[in-house]
């Protein structure tokens, strides 16, 4: 049988592939500062030319180069679409590492180093199935497409024009996103959706200049006014404010909601990871996981004003400015967000407020009766010998409505890390045996799919 | 007639007293960073003994020294204290500086250079007006100390212990205090009280890191809990909300009111000044004056938290902290206040926010009918030959309470300043004429002290 064949190539080719993961992991490639991206970009380009890739650079603009490449079936009319990313968190803080970042180090069986698990093991297993198909049966079992951006771990400002622009490039009949791996139990997980992210900048003005304290009484001070706003934005039951802001909520279908109760929200660990004794509000349980996936958020990351270093200053500032993201879901807008929110300013008499945009996503979902969706999880079962766990939709956030809502195929997530891989944290890791079972995972997808 | 004798020494002498001012001024002493303390507070010594004080450095336990000197009087019983202070504020931003702030460069018969006018110009001229007397007459015409503190311009942090320890030493029957000058019109201003400050930081913490944002609908953000504290202190129209905070304000008595009114507020350039088309709230004239001089305020001097660099960041903050500083009046007291302020947070559900006291000074003020204050005010008349501007307090700050509370005495305080002598910004500076003239007042001061 075909697919037997192919594992069995796998396992011969361990080793090698791990070395090329490792090669790949040693090239830095952090987008946040620029840190060897275009070396990291013809890296990625020579490892999929040599699994016999048509490649092409994009150059986004100002951006990162994007990563394209295809590989025409001489069997199948059918179009499977991967997207990744080549860039990386940067590795800070660097004294909570065990091994450097970029040594690509294993000890007892798992590969250290930054990126590993997000995402550049995924581009290698993704690479390596196709290898193996390749090399074992003479043929893609269908037309591949495989595109690797750069600036993924900065909000991807500038792929959206790129996709705009080769829309025939990057069409496809269905799309394997870039995260996944299994839980603390193995199971496989799966992620058909993404929030969107609108992401501002307020900033305000008054006084020319900083000005002494002592002239609170006449001058107008920006950080009160900023603060004053935000409070109008949200109150503290956290509910948001903004007038319209949850118009276009659609709230988890009934198919949806069955999924969420069977995954496994592993709620104490949750809480030990991100450091609390309980959640916010002190929601537990499904309600915990429900709000995680489907509840849009307004979130302060970032303030400053006046004076911040040791001790105190009589200073009453001149500017003030709060970044803020909002994180939407389906069938909210960024752009009416947007709107909505600048409205919200001027009714509440916030006029002097400046909202400047940093970036957006929109929030995506594919249907769980999808087919596509279907065939990815009956994959899983067979490959893990365990039922997946499927996420109608996940917490994070991501290009994927460029090509789930404007190119309008099937999107689904699934990769190879494991539950302790430590994405954009030190120690990012990935276990050989997670590895070499997600590559499988994708070449089992692949001949799937082309029978499907 | 003995007044016109030291006039005359003043006049004959003042190439020499400008030269040790420059001297003063050349030396920098920038307490907000310890630079040049030690060497400053010794050449004030060793003015003060050229003029004939016998010294005493004070160490301030950890701060910087309290140069301390005493005159007997053959022909007096009663004693004249004059608080001033050495350091001075950071002279930056040095690129808007006409010359080196540490020049003492003498253009248009203005002398310019950090801390000229505030404090050096002061410091000096009394030591000359003291000089010229002794070598005048032989004599003190009354008991003199003084006092130059290191810390003023860094909110006087260790002079209460030293007040405290050395009462005797402190003790007197009239204070002249650090700062004053002349109005745009050439009228003297003499200032008889000011307001308090408490400073506070506030901090809040969360996550035991900072997390993701896709994290925000389970992860408490300090952030927005610092946000709705602060709002819950303060809202749109500037009232102070924390109970019991106005209990003790003791409104201006129709008598200081009177003096109020006579206050040339010059509104325009005060308004130019700050940047500003309106006063906030659009208050103007008799009212805006009134608020400086009498309003307790709550300002925030800082705040930060999460990622304030170019961009955008998908971060949720652990922990965000808020400077303020509350301006207080007579009868506010400082304790008070902030038992208060933390009740208010206690109460309001806002038990985690944790806080800081950064310094506090107390309001203070000594009463227009005051015999020394009058004293003063005539004194002004006669050397400037024009009706004194009196401001029954002030808007700013400092340590005058250790003087006029804790030793009971009263504090008035007059300097060689001039409308545009720009203190603690760029070019500073002092007029050769005004610093002349203020040697002069002192001297006058020295006299009917004497024989009131």
């Amino acid at each position: 049988m075909q697919l037997e064949d192919v594992y069995r190539y796998i396992d011969a080719n361990q080793q090698r592939f791990v070395d090329d993961l490792i090669r790949l992991v040693k090239q830095p490639s952090v987008s946040a500062r620029g840190e060897g991206i275009n070396d990291c970009a013809k890296i990625v380009e020579e490892m999929m030319q040599n699994v016999g890739f048509s490649t092409l650079i994009i150059p986004e603009g100002q951006g990162n180069p994007v990563v394209y490449g295809e590989i025409k079936s001489k069997s199948s009319e059918r179009t499977l679409l991967f997207y990744n990313h080549y860039d990386v968190q940067p590795p800070e803080p660097l004294e909570e590492w065990m091994y450097d970042p970029y040594s690509g180090e294993i000890r007892d069986g798992k590969i250290y180093g930054r990126g590993v698990s997000d995402n550049k093991g995924n581009i290698v297993s993704r690479l390596k199935a196709i290898q193996a198909f390749l090399e074992t049966t003479g043929d893609a079992p269908v037309n591949l497409k495989l595109v690797a951006e750069g600036e993924e771990e900065i909000g991807s400002p500038h792929l959206a024009p790129v996709v705009q622009k080769h829309k025939k490039l990057f069409s496809a009949d269905a799309a394997i996103w870039e995260f996944g791996g299994t839980d603390r139990k193995g199971r496989p997980m799966i992620y058909l959706g993404l929030k969107g992210v609108l992401s501002v900048e307020l900033r305000v003005k008054a006084a020319t200049r900083d000005v002494h304290s002592a002239n609170a009484p006449l001058v107008p001070n920006p950080a009160w006014r900023l603060v004053w706003a935000l409070n109008s934005m949200k109150n503290e039951k956290d509910e948001i404010l903004i007038r319209g802001f949850h118009d276009n909520v659609e709230p988890p279908s009934a198919e949806e909601m069955e999924y969420v109760q069977k995954i496994p929200f592993e709620e104490e660990e949750e809480k030990q990871d991100l450091g609390l004794s309980e959640f916010l509000h002190n929601i537990t349980g499904l309600e915990a996981l429900k709000a995680l996936l489907y509840r849009p958020t307004c979130t302060i990351n970032g303030f400053l004003t006046g004076y911040t270093d040791k001790g105190s200053k009589t200073v009453l500032p001149k500017k003030a400015m709060a970044k803020l993201d909002f994180r939407l879901v389906p069938r909210q807008v960024t752009e009416d967000i947007l709107k909505k929110l600048k409205e919200h300013l001027k009714n509440h008499g916030f006029d002097d407020i400046e909202v400047i945009t940093h970036g957006s996503t929109e929030p995506v979902k594919t249907p769980i009766d999808d087919s596509f969706v279907q065939t990815v999880i009956e994959t899983a079962e067979r490959v893990y010998a365990k039922r997946p766990v499927v996420y109608p939709t996940s917490a994070g956030s991501g290009p994927m409505h460029l090509f789930r809502n404007w190119l309008g195929y099937p999107v689904v997530s699934v990769g190879c890390a494991h539950a302790e891989s430590h994405g954009h944290a030190p120690n990012e890791n990935l276990t050989v045996e997670g590895f070499v079972k997600g590559t499988k995972f994708i070449a089992a997808i692949l001949h799937d799919f082309s029978v499907s």
